[in-house]
């Protein structure tokens, strides 16, 4: 089984990055959007008992939490979901490309291949507007404050399944800078370096 | 004019890196060895004068000194000497590798690819012990120590001519985690990716 996790700041062209390595890998491919239908689909784990929540998260409740009870937050509620839906993933998939959701450390036991990709606040800005057809309409600064916006969730998010610090470059196997680079052609050679690294561990 | 930078963390192999990367690429290869020797060498350069140095240190030097009788230092004055030997290095090579010393801080103007190596304490101290002779009579505790010390002074030294923070993901391009991986088989694929980098430029 090998599996590759994106963590990326927002505007970088992470999901993109994403798409066209799973698709060049022949690989199946997950993201935010995916793993929200799946944890919401799934009736069975649509009512989480406490203890399962506690279970959900083993490290940093206590540091996160001041109290058990913030554990019926329906949002906290939706990323234990998030977290079996990502597991589910792994159960049934070989080979799979998955971006975002803290992927890295919900199938650290699977030793995934993490990659972290980001930019330069103004290449964000840049590409955030061009892809964006409502971000036209933003001026540059009301852009980067958006940005900022979106990573800060992605922190806390973070925060709820790992101690460890969102973009620090020792959780990671590769982190690339897309600040003016053509993501399309950078694909080939990082596919390759990734396939590289598994055969590699294979050894 | 194409350049790489390589800056690296002691035992991670960003040495090795560099030296197979300007291999498979067929372009020259400097490090701080060499950098060192012709720092040293170069008779016209022996003896700088505080308005040269002053030029050498143009951004941090309010920072990091709280005097100007600081920059009669020799330690100093080395730094000034290196970093004018890494611009004239720039001045009669098209396309090359550097590792260390800051030379992605130094020849910025240049557009450099900036590389950053690194590895978990633990690869990095496997790795010290299998590559340095003395190093295999030190124990495990006593490696890291040296690691960090070396480490230390690495980031003095990026703090003398930036006032950026060594080894922050946003001043490279690319940051390659060699925990447990074979550097040898990574080099084609990083060197594709650069290449393809500067293609992507020259767009």
């Amino acid at each position: 089984m090998q599996i590759i996790t994106i963590s990326r700041e927002f505007g970088s062209g992470g999901r993109e990055f994403g798409k066209r390595l799973a698709q060049s890998l022949g690989w199946a491919y997950y993201d935010k959007d995916i793993i929200l239908n799946l944890a919401q689909s799934n009736e069975k784990i649509n009512e989480l008992s406490e203890k399962e929540l506690l279970q959900e998260f083993p490290i940093s409740f206590g540091k996160t939490f001041s109290s058990l009870s913030i554990f019926r937050n329906s949002a906290v509620n939706l990323v234990a979901k998030e977290q079996r839906a990502i597991r589910s993933i792994a159960k049934r998939e070989e080979n799979f490309v998955i971006v975002g959701r803290c992927a890295d450390v919900v199938l650290k036991k699977h030793k995934p291949f993490n990659l972290f990709i980001y930019a330069d606040m103004n290449a964000k800005i840049k590409r955030c507007k061009k892809h964006h057809p409502k971000g036209e309409k933003l001026t540059d600064k009301e852009m980067e404050k958006k940005i900022k916006q979106v990573d800060s969730a992605r922190r806390k998010y973070h925060e709820l399944v790992s101690t460890e610090k969102w973009g620090d470059k020792k959780n990671y196997h590769l982190l690339i800078n897309t600040s003016g680079a053509d993501i399309e052609s950078l694909v080939a050679p990082v596919s390759e370096y990734i396939k590289t690294y598994f055969d590699g561990k294979k050894k």
